[in-house]
């Protein structure tokens, strides 16, 4: 297998290569833009400060223009959507089951792009023919309005989308290949480009190659060759590592490092006796992804049912995601309720925030120590830190529920990881309360980490919601940190154990609902 | 698929928790025993100082005493290898062909336990039935050997036979579940039953729950299904968990952490320039991984052929492995030639001071500061730190290659990782040398770590010896520190490239010879 496999990579390797430099460069430019937007609305709304009406017109504004647009240009640049009302982007009308044999979808009912890109992939992976599925077309739509979507500030991921931006990528990489040098021939197949598409894209999203191997793996696969970890384990590699000299180059980081570096202390990260709440954490996140997905499958049946609302909301295709936008802005405007839901953090700035050193109750009420950076919007003056990150939870909980229905270009990952990321911090910081000088054991006195509860909850979470166990390698490449390895593992199992017992994963979720 | 394996995990997951238990178990007592007989072989050595020739008496008596104990214990309990002389052992007389169909190998031909346990267990899952393989006896006789084996000092492995082990407990299990509740039938096979045996035993084997399993996928499989991951994972951690509580509970270690934790500062372990080394290692990994493989197939081969000389030691069994002992013991012997190649160091300790943060062409000469510990060893009053890492390297390779030939159960993982730490250092501190003041970027100097370059040469080299990628993530685990994920896993991959062109891996190699 060996011989064959290096026979092979002569051939292969360029492939390998090119895939993974074109998605280390869209990667690179979408976290380029998307951060510029970032700024640009943080400035607009730091510029009207006195004027109170006219930062939330800038605050609700910002977000709006962009989503309508997202929505708008996926809209036109896939011509074979044109006349496809958006609510039949969440499901497609034809009988897609797996028992059948392979089908060719009709182009008008494949306006995919505007949902996330896993289940579409899964699916294909599976033997169903997608057309236009993999077209350029379709990746110039998903780029730019994926990159509108996170430039938002709106609770949208960038692992799905980027998933089928990479397959794209790949699929028509082969083909130029084979167009060039004649000599090219895809040694393996069309499922083995597209696994490898797969891992590059999860790899590259946030730069970690080997978590995107195994996520993709379990997440696309039952049955599995194991030259194709190889080969995905090679491109994501360079891809990632592209990505991150990017970011050097660009002096947006010192050296190649973790994307949300995390400083735990690494003498003692935590002590056997904080392990029940690791399975608390664990369990709950289990119930709580089974519920997201509930919630999630609940607003596209509502949407999809044939009423007064919904025909009306067809016929104008931006009210939808512009209502939506509006909401949940509204929600988030820091003056307004936002103060009492750290609203005015971006979604990355979240992630910092929730992963940082400090432990809020103790610091809270107190004058912000020096390197609190933008933590500091977790602590009002006046309420408790237990319910801004509560408020926080319930609030953010819903709208990634809602916002990942918007006919727009959106992960669910992303957001899953904050709302976990923040679950773990409040039950991180109930343990710091409940044991303010942290536990004695054995003469060592273990403070209690909340940041090292927040990285549970979020490997957690999101395994639990897309019933994987890798989230957490990916955490550990994320956060440059596997200190905590061995309780995330324990949490991340009784996650998808309770998760998988109650509801299906949120991609097979979608995929039966478009059934 | 997650739904079945939702319903089968409830008749499942006792089976993985008993299996991980008691693995964890006997990875343990084993881990135990052998570092109690090291602390009494070092004690033995201690008492004696001032008298040299008692002093070498010691010092070759006890691991041969021990070699030949482990030699002969497994020769006398597993009855079926009796009358066959042990060169046989080495290599199987059958026909072992992958294109044949399963064979059934004589009773008289299957001494199989006293080599390394993964080529005979890719063997099997390819189809192939080795009889008498996964009893009970065998399962006593690589325990008790293997323990011995490393209890000695000697360069032998525990992964490999403790793959084995693994995999007959998970063998024996599955047969008593099904005799104890008859409502349990193994959902899956027997395939797939060893596979997670394979997973859980170099997984518990050092703590490394996750790279255990992508190692045994890599090393057993071709095609892989999904779900054997979900298992594996689940068991291993599971192992894992109990292995390290087992630790704390013994007071070895105060939490659960890695097992060689390594202390490297995370705010900028490596700078972009010093790439270029990191790749020198790894394609001087993967010359020297191979040239491993060449010359441990050359030893079985000369000891394969028929002549006065192995006649002779096929009579007296016991006379090669004491032989190889004396040889390997006298060359190690510390006021001897051991003194210019760390001789005292035992394995572990080898490991840990190759892990250490000190840079040691720095410190060589003055005094030795605080907390240097088992390091001190490499440090000669006279003679160069290059000199003692080039002469280590250069006699523990042949040492590994011949002491992993010996008809005790014994891996080459370890002895490997060693080599490759030395490797790593030897260019970690010709850097250090090169850059004293540490490499000027962009602002900040960057200080060479030696002990970073280790962990990179010790996961090049063992992946180029096996064969796999995923000795990248056993390392991120044994060291718990993943700050130089990107550069290990470039070199792991250019080793790769460069091994998998010159040589079969290790395995493939055995599996050749035994034909």
């Amino acid at each position: 297998v060996q011989k064959y496999i290096v026979r092979k990579l002569g051939e292969d390797w360029i492939f390998l290569v090119l895939l993974g430099l074109t998605m280390a460069l869209v990667s690179w430019s979408m976290d380029y833009a998307s951060a510029k937007s970032l700024q640009v609305y943080k400035w607009m709304y730091g510029e009207l400060k006195g004027n109170v009406l006219l930062q939330y017109l800038a605050w609700i504004t910002y977000p709006m223009v962009l989503i309508m647009f997202a929505s708008l240009f996926c809209h036109l640049v896939a011509p074979q959507s044109i006349g496809v009302y958006w609510p039949q982007c969440l499901w497609l009308p034809s009988p897609l089951s797996f028992t059948t044999p392979p089908l060719l979808l009709a182009p008008a009912a494949s306006p995919l792009l505007v949902c996330s890109g896993i289940p579409e992939l899964k699916t294909i992976l599976r033997g169903v023919v997608l057309k236009e599925y993999l077209t350029l077309k379709a990746f110039l739509a998903k780029v730019v309005g994926l990159t509108a979507g996170l430039g938002s500030g709106m609770p949208v991921g960038k692992e799905g989308p980027f998933v089928h931006i990479a397959s794209i990528c790949a699929a028509v990489l082969s083909k130029i290949m084979s167009i060039f040098c004649g000599v090219y021939e895809n040694p393996y197949g069309y499922t083995d480009i597209l696994t490898v598409g797969c891992a590059v894209g999860v790899g590259c999203c946030f730069g970690t190659p080997l978590g995107g191997v195994l996520f993709s793996i379990e997440v696309t696969s039952t049955y599995f060759a194991v030259r194709n970890y190889w080969r995905g384990y090679f491109a994501a590699t360079f891809s990632a590592f592209i990505f991150r000299v990017l970011s050097v180059w660009n002096k947006d980081a010192v050296t190649i490092t973790a994307l949300f570096r995390t400083n735990f202390r690494m003498e003692f990260p935590f002590d056997l006796q904080e392990l029940p709440a690791f399975a608390v954490i664990g369990i709950s996140c289990g119930f709580l992804g089974a519920f997201f997905v509930y919630m999630n499958r609940q607003v596209v049946m509502v949407m999809r049912r044939q009423n007064a609302l919904t025909r009306f909301l067809t016929q104008h295709r931006l009210i939808y995601p512009g209502a939506v936008t509006l909401i949940i802005a509204t929600f988030t405007f820091p003056p307004g309720f936002g103060q009492f839901m750290a609203g005015e953090l971006m979604p990355r700035e979240c992630i910092n925030s929730l992963f940082d050193n400090f432990t809020w109750t103790k610091i809270w009420g107190a004058p912000p120590p020096a390197g609190l950076g933008r933590s500091s919007a977790w602590l009002h003056p006046r309420v408790s830190v237990f319910v801004i990150l509560l408020l926080f939870f319930v609030m953010k909980f819903w709208m990634s529920a809602i916002s990942t229905t918007m006919p727009i270009p959106s992960g669910a990952f992303m957001p899953v990881f904050i709302l976990g990321a923040a679950f773990g911090r409040l039950v991180g910081e109930i343990m710091a309360t409940l044991f303010p000088n942290g536990i004695l054991f054995d003469g060592i006195v273990y403070r209690i980490l909340p940041g090292g509860y927040a990285v549970i909850g979020a490997a957690a979470l999101t395994g639990a919601v897309t019933h994987t166990v890798s989230t957490a390698v990916i955490c550990f490449e994320l956060t440059g940190q596997i200190s905590h390895i061995l309780p995330m593992m324990v949490a991340v199992i009784l996650a998808n154990m309770v998760a998988q017992g109650l509801q299906p994963s949120l991609y097979d979720s979608i995929i039966q609902v478009k059934k």
